[in-house]
């Protein structure tokens, strides 16, 4: 949510074109303030019927924001005027589940039957919460959400499976309720916390050592809350091996034209 | 709701097991009390992604419960002991969107590429509506909800569209705030209403006059309001014409192990 304090402004549309044109290829946080960034999968037709089964089984992890049928490569929901093989600052493009380059376009790579997923994001939320005065501290650390490996199994989709990733943020108890209450109004971008309270019971050993992004400062009075983290579909995603699997790169999001307001459910 | 009181309280396990054995060929409502029933639609592999697509899309008309891997006919997550070839007590066989028999089982049909949907089904919450003295009047007048056609376009998904089908609940204004409250909680079973009001809005001519079901009693007071109904994909699968398609024949619906309330959401 940091930064770019310029570009917080930008309508999503005028945000879209400067990616598109290649004169944004950095993290999208704090871009177009206001309006939901969404992950993006790729996959062959041949592998898209398991992973949306897979999201529709375990929606807190994989929050679906817009699916498009095989070959298409506009938006009709998120976004009007969008181009997915290009309105994306960074994409990394995976074969076999190894990651092989990240590129500014996939516009010679886009096959017929390629399926688009785009997926609900934390950002949404996380503004929600500072609305509320609640802290986010790897906000004001200026840090990466820190994210673990849980031993919480997703729902297993035909060739998908693996464990839930969670997103960690310290609070104290007097804004456990509140944070819970707020968050619960955005289902489509992970929703309600799934654990509250002490880590080893979702088979965490260490707060500091989180499995991707960075750790961050819990204060003596603080309790770590714990969301479901859109980095599991990716993960699921990778464990599978399709052929071939192209993701934004992280933190390069795809900007779309719903406020994040548009997305809470009461 | 009516009638079979001796089977209210009869446990979902014991109800699947009077049906699996040909001992219950009848409607479902009443039965189990509490427990969430389901709505069935069975497609052949080809079709899935495109109805899954279309679910995802369209939530409120078709609220997925539970899908199943092509070949399964055992649930995973609504029982853990059922067989939908046979725990369902009565089924419509469709061949290119026609009607050609209703049967007791589907085992004899079954094959390895069917692909078994749930979906929810408005009887769970208007258990919660009743539970909150807000009248259900077609429960009062023991009939079938009346449900009508709308100019409600659903988001088409492939081969799959067509307007949204809603059900019609007359109210005195002072309860619909909390019928939306109520509602709002079971987004699971169709949710919130889509519309409030005069039904000219979205394309309904004549209340007296309902696509499917029965008209009921509007008191000079009282206010139509409509939920979107599990008749739309039923509507949208026979329109695309499938070489085959089985569903449960109306009234006749899958009994879970879930109880309603663990269906809301808040």
């Amino acid at each position: 949510m940091a930064g770019h304090k310029n570009l917080s402004r930008v309508t999503p549309k005028e945000m879209r074109l400067l990616i598109r044109k290649g004169k944004w290829v950095k993290p999208t946080p704090g871009v177009a303030m206001g309006y939901a960034q969404a992950n993006l999968v790729i996959l062959p037709e041949k592998y898209a019927f398991d992973f949306l089964l897979f999201c529709q089984r375990n929606p807190k992890p994989c929050p679906l924001l817009e699916v498009l049928e095989p070959g298409r490569f506009r938006t009709a929901f998120l976004a009007s005027d969008a181009d997915i093989r290009n309105d994306i600052p960074k994409y990394n493009i995976y074969r076999k589940g190894k990651l092989e380059k990240a590129v500014k376009d996939i516009k010679s790579l886009w096959s017929k039957d390629f399926v688009t997923f785009l997926l609900g994001c934390s950002f949404s939320f996380e503004e929600a919460l500072l609305r509320a005065k609640i802290p986010v501290r790897h906000i004001e650390e200026n840090k990466n959400v820190p994210m673990y490996i849980t031993n919480i199994p997703c729902k297993p989709a035909g060739t998908m499976h693996g464990p839930m990733v969670v997103s960690m943020r310290p609070l104290p108890p007097d804004k456990i309720v509140r944070a819970t209450q707020i968050t619960s109004r955005y289902a489509a971008v992970h929703g309600s916390p799934v654990h509250i309270g002490d880590p080893s019971k979702i088979g965490i050993r260490n707060l500091n050592r989180p499995d991707f992004g960075d750790p961050v400062t819990i204060r003596k009075e603080e309790i770590p809350v714990f969301w479901a983290c859109g980095v599991t579909p990716q993960a699921v995603v990778m464990e599978a091996k399709p052929d071939l699997c192209i993701t934004h790169t992280p933190g390069h999001m795809f900007i779309s034209d719903l406020l994040n307001e548009e997305l809470a459910t009461l």
